[in-house]
């Protein structure tokens, strides 16, 4: 096990009607809010309403904005920092998925910074504090209501990158599964598979000797299967969508991922898919992830052999463990197709034509390589993402 | 799964050397600490002189109280609290196992209380702050270096009481599995037997529908066993010493227990043990664990075939379950066996003559039950003690 700290202040409240309490827990921090959200679905549900009579409730001002969309722009982030500074915001309240959450962190670090909050986003400066952020969370996916890290995309460049810092751990979550009842099966599956993936990146690790956190990891691995396959056939299984819903942010607050090196590249590579086509995030991961396997597996034969066997109870091959290993990947490759995600660039109208331009991107115009489990240089993501085609 | 919060704010910093960062962390908070520990242990191993040149270098002022013994006593607590009103102490730095920290604990909520700490721990009055407390563990079992719980034992009333509220989780924790190449063998198994039984305890419960806190409950399990059989053979394998500690800590910060009604009657039969015959915490409970076990399977024989096939490998028997979940019980006997731990009453030369005293004590006079997974009158409670003899 490596050395490692890990600091996770972030309260959880999960339950039925959670939301109710967005109120008290925003006085117990300030009694000025910046309320930050997406479009109409939190109106149309009564979400939003929910959540204004509870800050009114508590005494709490606020100040809206919203318009957060998928991958979210820092054009909104930059509207939102001048908002935060002319009204005195006290704290961020986000309402919605990981774009939100991650378009309030940004928000919340640009606010105490002079220069541009993009800065940080392309690591010329370190964030050394955010205004407190509040979350009522509506899509489990991101995780990023319990996580130190945002992602934004700059429209103006085309560019989407993340930012991982202390400072970004929200103050509360509220999480309550029912909110998630109403959402399409593509937006639950690709949540599915972004907190899938994020258990991934810390499995497929180079560290040795780290049996808990390898357990751990397949723990939830083994649960968001088999729960996936009972939320979409019920979307109003409350059991299911808990346990989806606590596993998004188990897979994210990197307890499970402690004194292991991970390998981010898998959503490295997605992102410049995103930047590009504007596909969503979870899509674009059940696509690369396979191919990212493919490319890599060779690395570490019994690691992917072990996953498949213990996330998808493959039988293990002692004559030939590298045939358990590529069962594995192809139940992976299955579970995505179930789900209702796509495996392959082609199925969501992409072709060869930006491989070069994305894989350079990605690895610095080819002057660093990205990942650990294997150390991809500029070439080998042109391989994954053509086998991905 | 049922409502819950989860907050835990305590900062975990793992690895080689971590002792020496105590200074630093303490500096952050304050400027003045209670230097608390037990006996010559930490000063024979040098962590004592590493642990006081790192406040020194830090600039840190500190005040001492060693003394702590295993079964942490009231008067040593009320003599703490003295101390830090006298010195206007800002924090506890705790070095040591769990009674040290528990200590530690109680002094820190004294401190704010005008009347008798004792209260806390009879559920008279509830804590509302507590000193920040620090800690460099050296014994990895408690798992109070990341809960909200302390034990203490009131020498005068022979009681031993525990006390849980949100405002005991230290502020920060330093966890180096070096410290424990030199623990005794008895010791370490001792603490493997405690770390077992908080898992345990939070595994046997009646509520449905908690599929990722089962399998990362059973992953800590399954690891602890494993483990335990290395770190015995080798008391110098880094590895499993790291597992070991990192599996104590999440055994008990209650990640792995949210969500889910949790049963404590065996610690809670466990402490009239030790405060009346002062044995090893984990020794006791290497005794009532299996025979509370024998006495409640039959609620949910399903449960307990569970646990055994998971955590123990045994064959599933499709015709008679039952025979799987005594199988189940078996294992962990032999475990403990295995481990050194005695796992009846006679091999620690205790007899049937108190057992009417504990089985009144533990049941208030027999006037409530304890547990949960199966509600234990008094008579229940004498009939696991002597299933225990």
């Amino acid at each position: 096990m490596e050395n490692f700290d890990f600091y996770n202040k972030t309260k959880i409240v999960f339950g039925k009607d959670v939301e109710n309490k967005a109120g008290e827990e925003c006085r117990a921090i300030g009694s000025k809010v910046l309320l930050h959200y997406g479009g109409g679905s939190i109106k149309k549900s009564g979400l939003y309403d929910r959540v204004v009579k509870s800050l009114r409730d508590a005494g709490v001002d606020y100040v809206e904005l919203a318009g957060v969309k998928p991958n979210p722009r820092l054009s909104l982030v930059k509207e939102g920092i001048q908002i935060c500074r002319k009204e005195n915001i006290d704290l961020i309240l986000a309402v919605g998925g990981g774009s939100v959450i991650d378009s309030a962190k940004a928000i919340g670090v640009g606010v105490h910074y002079e220069g541009d909050v993009w800065d940080f986003y392309i690591g010329k400066v370190s964030p050394e504090k955010m205004l407190p952020l509040g979350v009522v969370l509506t899509i489990p996916a991101a995780g990023s209501e319990a996580s130190p890290s945002s992602v934004i995309s700059n429209e103006e460049v085309q560019l989407k990158k993340g930012l991982t810092n202390i400072c970004l751990r929200p103050e509360f979550s509220l999480l309550n599964p029912e909110l998630t009842y109403t959402l399409p099966d593509y937006q639950t599956a690709c949540g599915i598979t972004d907190m899938f993936a994020h258990v991934m990146e810390r499995y497929f690790t180079t560290t040795k000797g780290v049996e808990l956190s390898d357990r751990l990891c397949e723990s939830v691995m083994k649960t968001v299967v088999h729960q996936a396959y009972r939320v979409l056939k019920d979307p109003s299984d409350y059991t299911a969508r808990s346990e989806i819903m606590w596993a998004g942010t188990i897979a994210h607050n990197d307890m499970i991922g402690c004194g292991r090196s991970q390998d981010w590249s898998s959503h490295g590579i997605e992102h410049e898919i995103s930047a590009i086509y504007d596909v969503a995030h979870g899509a674009g991961l059940a696509v690369v992830f396979p191919a990212w396997m493919k490319h890599v597996y060779k690395n570490n034969i019994g690691r992917f052999a072990r996953f498949a066997h213990e996330v998808f109870n493959v039988d293990y091959d002692f004559e030939k463990p590298e045939r358990t290993a590529l069962e594995g990947i192809a139940s992976l490759e299955r579970f995505f197709k179930d789900i209702g995600m796509p495996v392959r660039l082609s199925e969501m109208d992409i072709d060869d034509r930006n491989i070069e331009t994305m894989a350079s991107k990605v690895t610095g115009n080819g002057t660093h390589t990205i990942g650990g489990f294997k150390e991809l240089s500029k070439d080998d993501v042109k391989a994954i993402l053509k086998l991905a085609l």
